[in-house]
This record gives C-alpha cells, sequence and structure tokens, in this order.
C-alpha cells in the first residue's frame, strides 16, 4: 500500500465529490428551502472540498495506483460519501439518528432503495432530490464520474473504475477508456432524459417525474411516495417504467455497440439474451402465480411484468404489496432478486452473465460425468472463457454465497422468521430495496436495531461493488505499507 | 449406453438386493409376525431375485461398465429397491398409500429419516426394522455391499462404487478396492455394534437399541419413538448418540488409516480437523443462543451438542423440538444441515471437504485482487488441487445450488413459509431428516401433498448419490445406443 498514493487520489476524489452535495442546493432555491439546504449539504460540501484540498497539498512523485490500491480507494470514497450524506440528513434536521441517516445515506448511493423513513412525503424537496441523485450518480459509479472530470490522474486510475464497476468484465472496451465512458455517460443522460420526459406526459408531476426517472436510471428505488409507484395507480406510468427499468438494466455496452454497429450486432449479446429471456418468462410464472387472486388477467400481467422488472433491475418500485403474494410468487421474486440485472448495467445483484456461466458449468459437470476425457468448453458470446476466469466466477461465486450467509445469519438475530432475514439480507446485498414478510413493500426497515441497520448497511456497499473493495479495505494486509 | 450389459448387471444387483428384503422375516419370527412379514417383504423378494435370475439369463459377451453407466445403473437400483420397499410396506399394510410408502421407503434407504407416519409407535417391529435396516444398508452404500458379495463381475464395477461413495474422493484407496471395502465394512459392522451396546447399557430396551444403532451408524434417524430420543429423556443416551452420530459423520478413511498407520497419522485428515472445529464450534454457538431460554447451562449444551451432532451428521434424531428455538438458533442448524458430514462416511450434505475448498476459493479470490499475477494453489492435506478438481469441485456447487433452489420452489407450492420449503428441501437433499417451521422434528411430511411427497423422493435420491446419478437418468442423451 503506498499511502502517499492513497492521500492524494482520496484527497482529488474528495474534492470531486464535494461537488455533488451542491446539486441539492439548487432544488432548495427553487422551492425555497436555500437556508436549510446551505446549512447543511452546503456545509458537508465544503469541509469535503477543504478536506480534499488539505490531502493534495503535496503531490507524490508516482501517481499510480494498484489494483488493489483502486480497490480500497474506491471502498473509501463510497464510505466518505456516505458518511458525508448522512451528515447532511442530521444536520438538514431530516434524519435525525446518526444510524438511520448512515442506512439512507448508503442505500441511496448504493442503488438499493432501502428506507428506515416512514413516511417520505414529509420530507424536504431537497433531501427528496439528493437521495434520488445518490441513486443516478452511484448507478453508473460515482468514481467513473470523477474519472472523467479528472485529467491529470495517469492512466492507471482504470483501476477505480474496475472497482466501481459490477460484472466479470466481458466487454472488449479497455482500451479509450475514457472516450468510451464519455460515451456510456452521454446515453446514460439520454435514456433518463427521456424516462423523466414520459412520466410528465403521463401525468405525473414534474418533481416526482425527477424523483421516479433518476431512481429508475440508477437501479434504486427511493420513491417520493410512501406507497411507491402505487400511488399514481396508473397503467401508463407503470408501464412505462416496466420498460424503463428493464432498459436500465441492460450492459450499456449493448447501446454502445448499437451505436457504434448497428442493432442487429448488438442484439446478438449473449447476456442481453439470456436476461430477456429470464426476464419474460419469470414474469410470465408470476403472472400465473398471482393471477387466481387478480381481479383480471391484465392486472396480473401488468403488475408481475413490473415487479420483475423492478426487482430483476435490482430498482425495488413498488405497486403492489408482493409480500402478501402467494409463496411461490415470491420465491420467483427472490429469484430474479439474487439473480439481478446485466454486468455494465446500473443493477446490481450476481449479474445474468455470472448465473448463465453457473449454468453452463453445471451442465459441464453433467457432460464430463458422461466422457471424463472430454474437455469442456464454456463459451459466452461465442468465445471460449479462459480457465482463470471461469475460476475467477466460480471463486465470485463462493464469496458471494459466504457473503450473503454471514449476512442472513446477523441479521436472523433481529428478524421474526427467516424470510426477513434472508430477503433483508439478498436485498442489501444485491442492492434492490424492498425485502419480503416483515421488510416487504409496503413495510420499511426502520424497526430494525442500530445493529443490525449498520449490518445492512455495509451488506449494501459490499454488493455493490461486487465484495472485494469491502473485504480489502477490512484486511489488514491490505494496509502494509510498500515502497 | 450398452443395453446388454445394464440388464446383465441389474439383474444381478436386484438378486442380491432380494436377498435384504429377507432380513425383516427373522425379526417377525421373533416377535411372532412372520406371516405379515412373508406376504410382504418375502414376496417382494421372491418377485426381485425372480426379476434379477431372468435379467441375468443371457451373459454378454463384455461386462464393462463405463462411469455413466455405472451411474445409471446405480440410480435405478436405488429407485426399484425403494419401490420395492414401498410394495413391501404396502402389503405389509402397514403404509397403505403408495406414493406415502414409496416417500418412507426412498427416505429409509437415502439414510434421510423424514417420515410420513404419524405414529410410528403403532408399526410392526419387522417394519420398524426394516425403515432402520434400510439405513444402515444405505449408509455404507447397498451398492458397495453387493460388489463385496459379488465376484465374477468385472473390477470395472469400481464404477459403481463412485457413484455411491459420498464426496469429491480425495482418498488414496482405489487400488486393491474389493479388500478396503470389506476392511471398511468390517469397521462399519464393529462401531454399529458398540453402539447399539453402549445403548442397551443405558436402560434402553434391545429392540429400540438396535433401531437407533442402526439408524446413528447409517446417519439415518428413523425412530421408533414418536418424541425420537427425547423419549428416553436420558443424558447418558443422549450423549452416546451424540459420540456416536459424529463419529460416523468421519470420513471411514480416516478409521482405515488409523488401523493401518496409527491413530497419529491419521488425525493429520485436513478435513477431521475441518469437521470437528465446525462441530465444536457451532455447537457452543448454538449453546449459547438456546441459553437464555434453558433451565441450565449443562441443559443448554447436552442439547446444542446433541442437535448438531444429529444434523451435521445429516442424522435427524431430536432430543428437543429445535423448530421452537431463536430463529438465529435455526440458522445455525440451517448451515450445518446445509454443510453435512465428511466425504467417506455415511452421512449426507454437500460435505465438510468440499465446503473447505470453497472457503480456501473465497479466499484465493481476495488473495489474486492483491496481485492479479499470482497463482493461486488451493491445497488439502498439503497437497495441491489440480486445476480440474478445482474446477469439479466448483462446478458441483453450481448444479447443487440449482437443485436445491428448484427443490425450493417446488416446494414452496405446498408450504406455508420459506422456513418450511427451504429446510424441507434442504432436508430432503442432504438426507438430513426433519425440517424446521411446519416440519420441525416434533411435527411430519405426512401433510404435504402426493406432489410434494414425490418431488422430495427425488430430492432424497438426488441428494444421496450426488446429483450426477439421477441427471444422467433423466437425460435422454445417456439413453442413446452405443457399441
Amino acid at each position: 500500500m503506498g499511502f502517499a498514493t492513497l492521500r492524494f487520489v482520496q484527497g482529488r476524489l474528495l474534492q470531486i465529490c464535494s461537488l455533488l452535495f451542491l446539486t441539492p442546493i439548487l432544488v432548495a432555491v427553487f422551492y425555497r428551502e436555500t437556508l436549510a439546504a446551505l446549512m447543511s449539504f452546503g456545509l458537508v460540501a465544503a469541509v469535503l472540498f477543504l478536506l480534499g484540498s488539505l490531502m493534495t497539498l503535496r503531490r507524490p512523485g508516482r501517481v499510480r495506483l494498484r489494483i488493489s490500491e483502486g480497490m480500497v480507494t474506491t471502498f473509501m470514497t463510497w464510505l466518505l460519501v456516505s458518511l458525508a450524506g448522512a451528515f447532511a440528513f442530521m444536520l438538514a434536521g431530516e434524519i435525525p439518528s446518526f444510524v438511520d441517516a448512515f442506512f439512507e445515506s448508503v442505500s441511496g448511493l448504493t442503488t438499493t432503495g432501502s428506507t428506515i423513513l416512514t413516511d417520505v412525503e414529509k420530507m424536504a424537496h431537497f433531501a427528496l432530490f439528493w437521495r434520488s441523485f445518490t441513486h443516478f450518480v452511484g448507478g453508473m459509479g460515482v468514481l467513473v464520474f470523477a474519472f472523467i472530470l479528472e485529467t491529470d490522474t495517469s492512466a492507471d486510475s482504470v483501476n477505480l473504475m474496475k472497482a466501481e464497476m459490477p460484472g466479470p468484465y466481458f466487454g472488449k472496451l479497455v482500451s479509450r477508456i475514457r472516450k468510451t465512458a464519455i460515451i456510456l455517460y452521454a446515453i446514460y443522460f439520454v435514456m433518463t432524459l427521456l424516462t423523466i420526459l414520459l412520466l410528465i406526459l403521463g401525468g405525473m408531476p414534474v418533481f416526482d417525474s425527477l424523483i421516479h426517472g433518476l431512481g429508475a436510471a440508477g437501479t434504486g428505488g427511493f420513491s417520493s411516495k410512501n406507497a411507491s409507484i402505487g400511488f399514481y395507480n396508473s397503467s401508463y406510468i407503470n408501464w412505462v417504467l416496466t420498460v424503463a427499468m428493464v432498459l436500465f438494466g441492460v450492459n450499456f455496452q449493448v447501446y454502445f455497440m448499437a451505436l457504434k454497429r448497428g442493432i442487429r450486432q448488438a442484439v446478438r449479446s449473449e447476456e442481453l439474451r439470456w436476461y430477456l429471456g429470464i426476464y419474460l418468462g419469470v414474469s410470465l410464472l408470476l403472472g400465473l402465480s398471482v393471477y387466481p387472486q387478480s381481479p383480471s388477467a391484465g392486472h396480473a400481467l401488468e403488475h408481475s411484468f413490473f415487479t420483475v422488472s423492478s426487482i430483476m433491475s435490482t430498482t425495488g418500485y413498488a405497486t403492489q404489496n408482493f409480500a402478501l403474494w402467494p409463496l411461490v410468487s415470491q420465491m420467483l421474486i427472490l429469484f430474479v432478486m439474487l439473480l439481478g440485472a446485466s454486468a455494465g448495467s446500473t443493477g446490481g445483484g450476481l449479474k445474468v452473465s455470472r448465473f448463465v456461466i453457473y449454468l453452463k458449468s453445471a451442465k459441464a459437470h453433467i457432460t464430463r460425468s458422461r466422457d471424463p476425457r472430454q474437455v469442456v468448453a464454456i463459451r459466452l458470446d461465442g468465445e471460449i472463457l479462459s480457465g482463470e476466469r471461469k475460476q475467477s466466477v466460480l471463486r465470485y461465486l463462493c464469496l458471494y454465497l459466504l457473503f450473503l450467509g454471514l449476512g442472513t445469519v446477523l441479521l436472523s438475530l433481529d428478524s421474526p422468521d427467516l424470510m426477513t432475514a434472508f430477503s433483508s439480507a439478498a436485498t442489501a446485498v444485491n442492492n434492490v430495496g424492498p425485502g419480503l414478510a416483515a421488510v416487504g413493500p409496503a413495510s420499511n426497515f426502520s424497526a430494525f436495531k442500530p445493529f443490525t441497520k449498520i449490518v445492512m448497511s455495509f451488506l449494501m456497499l459490499g454488493g455493490r461493488l461486487e465484495l472485494l473493495p469491502l473485504l480489502l479495505f477490512f484486511s489488514p494486509k491490505t494496509w502494509k505499507r510498500t515502497s
């Protein structure tokens, strides 16, 4: 660990992140909440910038981050921004308890969308905006964003991006990464704007459209209404968001490819096909399972497609209290909750591409038992995965299961039943938002003890950054001084 | 698939298995239930032997089984013996419903010990004996037993054993396999006899001691009492069985090694150390978690050690209704339920050695993230695992999770809550016995619908044979005719 480099990069990142804390002030001006916003977000922005400036006063000779240093820096930045957000919530008087404010802050930035607030509707506009804005920022990766702004850091800062971009990286876009990132961000901005516009066209108030558009874009899930999207009771809004959430769960390289080489080339992506296939399959099965208690087939399908969209993309909006659906419906929801969205999307979870590799590995195990001399290759997009890549994806599964398992055990200390404990852990690790049973979409996480909320916060952080940054941060070996 | 070979081997196995069905008649003679036993088990034995004789009339030129053929034969034998056992239960008038009889039969042979009987105490002695005898036979592998009896089958029948012996085979005992198997069986017999004797010495009636000794040996769990071991309310009996169950969950190669090279060499086994370490750790944690609601610390420890012994060895005896324990206690029970016993023991589950490899893989993932150029070797017993072995164990995890996940979803169609559905699937796949929530140790599986019972039966069969034999049996590709 090179501490001088770490200090310098960390300082520069804090400076950039401090700018983010100015955005809610713009909203506050519009809604005449300026003073409260200045005294909270303004203050935090100033402190962060000052801190960052102090840390970057002395420039180290070498600004090169090793991949593990990149990961640790990433984790620390996410942790610091979450802490800063928590202080802002407290200073604004919106969330008095530190643990609650930290939980809410982490939940926003990690695009989880789980809340400890029992009544979001009484919140100030700038605070509501900030919650959803952190979804937007956290979705694509705040450091990727910082990386674009930051021009004088060396190309090795790619290691920051690697830690923050979800999925097992099968893309071929590593070269000219800065230019690519700008294009990806442009796509992201345009898609977000379109979603907001379509919501406004459907009669959703402008502020609410902004909130829900940002939340869908980052696959976050914070709402400005206690009843989430169910508040509007509009099929148009439901379908707009259903489609939007699915689209934000697609690997953005698919859109990049579509722009560069045409849609026909882009839809060849194997992960895209699996993603859409699983999405359609589970939505239809879910529709079937809730049909007997639905007023009509259309109603069942509308809410099933919405729910699978919301959970599989790991957004977490709700139109119905699916915690009351039959157990088998809840199992389908748990399945897509664990699975999550595509690699390289703004969504969380295990990622569809990993799941496909696990499926193919399982199949390879059967094939090999038929003929043990046969070498079974696993292909993705037609290309054979290297042994190392395969092993890495399989090793990740072990790590993921241990993390999820330990999380479930810790949460069971404060849960009435397995469904509450497991769905809380799953919704946190996969950055979804609502759980099931006692923490379903009609409920929230306010009843948990502070210890449980802290555990969930770290599950969210760990899950969003795909575990390694968090684990390296807490590993003493990482902090040994090197040259 | 060579059908002539398959027919011949299958016939010979049926002949040998038919002998097993004669044993309950001996018990029946003693308890004056001879007629009922003859008209059920006697008849089934005769039919099996006749069928086997017909199938072996014409000897094929070549008696060589490929590994996949060995697996399919193994599965078919287990299925046929289960079906035969079901018919025997029905003919004896002990279990009238076919689905129930099949479930009970599979549960016995797979050493699961889940029951659909609401009152076992009114069963005939010979039927009670048969249930526990199938534990004993299924524990070490009925085909391994057949293999020892069968002298004229070629050495390739090792492939039958491979399908039946649980665990990822790290042993070095493949050569001189027949002699080794005889020694292992001798150890098994002696340990079983000792357990039975110690139970008799503790004042347990002789018949009950036989039942529970056989059940502990095979890590089965069927009892002759509705309250299981709790019926005797004896600390002596509890501790005898606690120790016995732990010992039957040890890899039998450890005992073999102890006989051949001394105990000091044997206890070097890494799996043994992990097994005992996890056993002690979880037992103490469980004791701690139930202590607040226990009459004394000694009481809490006694029942915690017993329960972990019972669940981790996948036996399934109960002294307490642990479904009423705190949720975190139940999570610990679920953990050891999934983990299971050692490879090469009579226990089921994922196996400790696999779990150790998963742990080491997770650790390797972290280590590699620190330095991606580093090659991370995974060692077991000091030896580096080959890439293929590592991948095979990791691929098995994928298959196992898919199987368990699909099972849970299917069982959720007929379960009131996640704990019932998941613990039913887990207890079946890992051949444990009791579940939690609605299927806890004070309850049974009689309330499930026939469909659910059939699903559980195949989960038990799949789990006992470690999935591949079942999956190959149901794969159309397996049944293509070859030279």
